[in-house]
């Protein structure tokens, strides 16, 4: 099944945080419900919360008493400002909740069911679109990878941060498809362990061969020489090239491009922010201490100390190599090229 | 109590595997089951293990059967062959083993009991002459740090790493001791978490602010301007300067220097190993992977899997802005001031 799916007005989701331990699959007929899952987790990843976004709008169009345009619409933005507050860094979650505004406003509906109608054929589009793109950008990204190499991956960005086939990991799944040899690096990922509970999963199950490390042990690694390309998500890229990302991509950026290592983020341009002229201006969520004193509800510290739990960095522009997009792979200066992506898009 | 302590022919060392869950001294009569302790990290710390390790060799002088010279000298070339092997990183454990086969060597003893007292006060002195100096690196280090100061900190370096006072912790008690405003961020160091468990802890007791935060965020902390000083222990340091600590310092150094945030390895000069000319001779220990998989016994990862587990690096002596040592702090060219301060401690 796919990371994000919809069943005759079910959305369902692989609740994410029982993996490697269970796979349960959650079921949500409300919207509201839905909001927790993001904010808890229960779904991660850019583009599969930009999907769950999508497909929350069509539930809370589902769910709505209403029966004149006037009335769904006012409770689509109402569902519209609970979706957006979930989660902050990530651009695709918003930028799917616009979309759909924009699907109901459509002049050419005269019903609220013609809404309803719209809004699962555009969640659908959505979830289908980043499932055709992700294998784009796979076959972009794999034309980086060198039979035998060995390539450090930082969170988790395969079928579970996404739809399904994933954005870095697509890359890696891409190559091996095409018969070579990769050895994955998976970072675990403190604090939630996206890498060590989620890629390990998914590259297991790929039959993909792997080394799971802590995530401290990637600078010995890429500095003896054992790396030979770095792989990474992004939450959203600002419109310079800074990338927003999974807490550490920031320290992985310095130390590869000090090892001369190449690092590339892997982004469908929905993951783009041209709005944005630098990442300095992402904000960058703050999560529960918990997260950080706790592993999974196991304590690992004193009681009732303080930690801070910032989930996710910017890497300015300059330690990136490139940029892989369903368009193609973009280099600096980024200003231009990937403003370029962007629009081959918005035209096919 | 000292995390190593002696008395009356029993080994005492705090379980720092069971930190902060509880605090638990265990007893050792038999340097097998001390060499045990070492190997499963019931004790770590560069200065903590040397001085076990000493302490380890008068037990074994005191259970030897031998009533002549040459059997005691014999049983303690078997017992220091066993001690060796339990940790190959730090250069003090082996020092200390050394010492106290000179100590046994000395030609003035003419029975086998001189020898064991000889030991016995060898390892007191030892132990005794480590709280001197964590002392007085504290008192050196100390005005590196201004008030106000946040300091971020690897690993643990404090009492529980030393026999008493710690030493890039020991600096942050003498700092706070002077009554300097400081703030600690504390990372958690991955896989054995000795940031979270035992210098959270050690920092809690002394009532020195701080936050925990986890390895991979330090990167964003000192790029957004929110760090002043970064302070680590160090397990062997080169002759020219190149520092052997925990896995994580390496790119800690790589992220200070690039970030213009200076960085000071703190290290008894019994830590400097002359002989290596570099840090690429320096052995890294590799440890079991279930440190990665599990965290205390917790599976954080599918079964089965593989991963890998360096326990330390090297850092590049290049990424240090000096080595605060317990004769001052000493700056490049390492190669020259580093020697410098060896002999001056051998002249003392």
């Amino acid at each position: 099944m796919r990371t994000v799916d919809w069943e005759q007005g079910v959305v369902r989701l692989i609740d994410q945080r029982k993996l490697p331990w269970e796979f349960h699959v959650a079921e949500y007929r409300d919207h509201r419900a839905l909001a927790e899952a993001i904010t808890d987790m229960v779904v991660r990843g850019a583009p599969a919360i930009g999907a769950t976004a999508a497909y929350g709008m069509a539930l809370a169009g589902l769910n709505s008493q209403a029966d004149t345009l006037d009335s769904i619409r006012a409770d689509l933005q109402a569902a519209a400002r609970l979706l957006r507050e979930t989660r902050p860094t990530a651009v695709n979650l918003a930028r799917e909740i616009e979309l759909q505004l924009k699907v109901a406003a459509d002049p050419q509906w005269t019903t609220a069911d013609q809404v309803r109608a719209a809004l699962i054929r555009e969640a659908h589009a959505t979830a289908d679109g980043d499932v055709a793109i992700n294998r784009r950008m796979g076959e972009h990204g794999a034309n980086l990878v060198s039979d035998g190499d060995t390539i450090l991956h930082h969170c988790n960005t395969g079928s579970l941060a996404t739809v399904d086939y994933g954005t870095a990991l697509g890359v890696i799944r891409c190559a091996h498809e095409q018969g070579k040899q990769v050895h994955v690096l998976v970072d675990e990922t403190r604090p939630r362990l996206q890498g060590a509970r989620l890629t390990a999963w998914e590259l297991d199950n790929l039959g993909i061969p792997f080394d799971l490390i802590v995530d401290s042990a990637a600078g010995h690694l890429i500095r003896s020489g054992q790396v030979n390309l770095v792989l990474v998500g992004a939450d959203r890229i600002a419109a310079n090239g800074d990338v927003a990302n999974k807490i550490g991509t920031y320290q992985l950026g310095v130390i590869a491009r000090e090892n001369g290592v190449p690092m590339y983020s892997v982004a469908p341009t929905s993951t783009v922010d041209l709005a944005l002229p630098s990442g300095d201006d992402i904000p960058i969520e703050e999560r529960p201490r918990e997260e950080v004193t706790c592993v999974f509800g196991h304590r690992v510290a004193p009681d009732g100390i303080s930690a801070r739990n910032p989930a996710f960095d910017v890497t300015p522009h300059r330690y990136l190599t490139g940029i892989v997009t369903e368009n193609g792979v973009v280099y600096p200066p980024f200003e231009v090229s990937l403003r370029r992506a962007v629009m081959e898009g918005s035209s096919l």
